[in-house]
């Protein structure tokens, strides 16, 4: 799944999981076939199916590795922020943002290809997905109780923001006039926008 | 296009549009077949072809005319709306998530099908989305202009608030506890929210 290491490097699964992710990528997951996967990944079709059983584990594994990755990355942006929620809130947005942004094709497949797993496979992706959605609406919450965001329907902000971060992939490019560093700042201060932030101790006057 | 007539009343035209909507949506452009959708729409693969020339053909003229209504939409809402740009900011944002909560099938097969039409075709659909994009970026600079919004990067956020409209089919039900009205109205407040608003003579003091 690491675009940075060498192909020479990575075992036979790993080359398969990857080639798998452009496959999906450029073709869609019922565009993407297992043959193609094993020409790209440079191994037989049968070394393929001897690690994943159909197209579907192996859109499975991919998208539960980009989850499980994305929330590590945003559970460790928490750890270095302090208490107050507004700050958690824009940093974990950061964080998020962040892992979109350099990971355009796990996010994008996840997005466009989920649909087409079964009702179990779904599960087995989906649960660390409501896992990350649920922290950051614990964190929105708290925001929330505490008087500093004032939006009203917290959940459904919450899957705003974390909607437009999904859009990154879309527009990005690394080598355009923004790094991925700035895009997930700016995408950490709408999101601190969005929810109607007012700092503590605040006041609007006309 | 429109599910609200009857299969009776359409043109077979019309009908084979709709078929296609609904094949492009359950399976994608890739799993999606001539042969189905002629089934769907009750008529011969060769009636079908006789309207489009294939798939693609098929795909551009979804997301044209969807496109092109969603932009009327926004365009009407605007016509009520009066100078105060935040304020059409915020109803032009609550036009376009209407359009994007009553049309779901057509938003999502325009996000994650688009992807697949050849360059030509691509131009032929973009052009309506890239005009409602432009029309949203002036709304958004002449606020920051004249101060009433406060980001720094007005482009970039007037992406991230299309693109959050563009999430709500992934979740909204017309029978769920918030009608479209509901949340197109959320959305306005959220995008306005997003642009760091501040009414104009306000300060914000601590």
């Amino acid at each position: 799944m690491n675009s940075r290491s060498s192909s020479a490097q990575m075992s036979v699964r790993d080359r398969i999981v990857e080639a798998a992710l452009d496959e999906f990528f450029a073709s869609g997951f019922h565009g993407a076939n297992m043959r193609s996967i094993a020409k790209i990944a440079g191994c037989s079709a049968a070394n393929v199916y001897n690690h994943f059983e159909n197209k579907s584990a192996l859109l499975v594994e991919i998208l539960r590795v980009a989850s499980d990755e994305q929330f590590t990355a945003t559970r460790n942006a928490l750890r270095k922020a302090g208490a107050d929620p507004a700050e958690r809130w824009r940093l974990a947005v950061a964080a998020h943002a962040h892992f979109v942004a350099t990971h355009p094709r796990e996010c994008l497949v996840a997005n466009t290809e989920l649909r087409y797993l079964d009702e179990i496979d779904r599960k087995r992706v989906v649960g660390s997905r409501d896992a990350q959605e649920q922290l950051f609406v614990e964190i929105a919450t708290k925001g929330s109780e505490q008087g500093v965001f004032s939006v009203g329907r917290v959940s459904e902000a919450v899957t705003a923001v974390l909607t437009m971060c999904s859009g990154i992939p879309l527009w990005f490019r690394p080598d355009g006039p923004l790094s991925a560093r700035e895009v997930a700042d700016d995408y950490g201060d709408f999101a601190l926008n969005l929810m109607g932030f007012r700092p503590a101790g605040a006041e609007i006057t006309r």
